[in-house]
């Protein structure tokens, strides 16, 4: 059953039978999915630099650091909405992808999944943000990354996992498996 | 301005002007916060355990593998909320507790923060479930934790996040600041 309809948010209101055979209900957004990424530059003496963006959150009523990330269009497929929101957000198209894992940000009242996607071989372009989108980008090296994190100047659940991923494929305990894209 | 007002899930819908000066709505769910217990068990040889969930969540419509948590009640600490919460799901009661950060899961569309306790010193005692909350309690070593962070059985965002505390805390790079209590 329908519980809200948004522009943006649209909840739903379902009957369950618990496992003791009790009825309840269980209220949750439907959401289409999204996808992060975590762009990977090379600096000029050849160190790893993050792509990363500052952005504010109305709900938080403050501007959280993240990583590019955004929902899935109708129909689209996780590897071409990665590609998009890079390079919408930060003019960025990348020739080298590595799908990494997959993270549910709110389990007990979402269906919202976030695609994890790696990307390197970057090349600036122009940025198309959304309208209505305001975000800065810049870039952070991954100990400052971490830093921001053990400090909490990190706070957004989608870019501390990408810190995971990205400690763990650094210190090459995760493997990731890249491709080349024409 | 009320957007959704359900039995658990309410939702708002904000009009705000944006930096260009265009008027445009927010909506969001408001929730009050919520706490995350990272409970550390020393095992029959000394080796470190972790207590964690396998709970069904109905909107992803599987089981998944979590870290204790739930929401703080009305004017509850975040502190009482962690040993309330570790007692209720688990049974275990902690004698030495550490607050390690802030989780911000849905910067998009939901208030809610989660506050990451760690907890250890556990002493075992009765589970007191809340009515209609059902959920499998068992132990795992980090280095199991950590593989199924890598190989997707292990999704939920607050989970990664406290895997992303565990193994910076283990390794040294991050400290805890650990309280003992009576």
């Amino acid at each position: 059953m329908e519980l809200c309809s948004g522009d943006f948010l649209h909840a739903l209101r379902d009957t369950v039978r618990l496992p003791d055979g009790a009825l309840t209900t269980r209220e949750y957004v439907v959401h289409p999915g999204a996808v992060m990424v975590v762009p990977m530059l090379e600096g000029l003496s050849g160190e790893l630099l993050l792509v990363m963006e500052r952005q504010f959150r109305y709900p938080l009523n403050r501007v959280m650091i993240e990583f590019p990330a955004g929902k899935l269009d109708a129909g689209e497929s996780s590897f071409h909405c990665a590609q998009r929101e890079l390079k919408e957000e930060t003019g960025y198209r990348a020739t080298s992808w590595a799908h990494a894992g997959l993270l549910h940000p709110v389990i007990a009242y979402s269906t919202e999944f976030i695609d994890i996607w790696f990307a390197r071989g970057l090349h600036p372009g122009e940025q198309h943000l959304d309208q209505g989108e305001f975000l800065d980008v810049f870039t952070a090296t991954p100990d400052e990354l971490m830093r921001w994190c053990r400090d909490g100047l990190v706070t957004d659940a989608k870019t501390l996992t990408a810190a995971l991923w990205l400690q763990n494929v650094l210190s090459g305990a995760w493997q990731l498996n890249w491709k080349d894209i024409p």
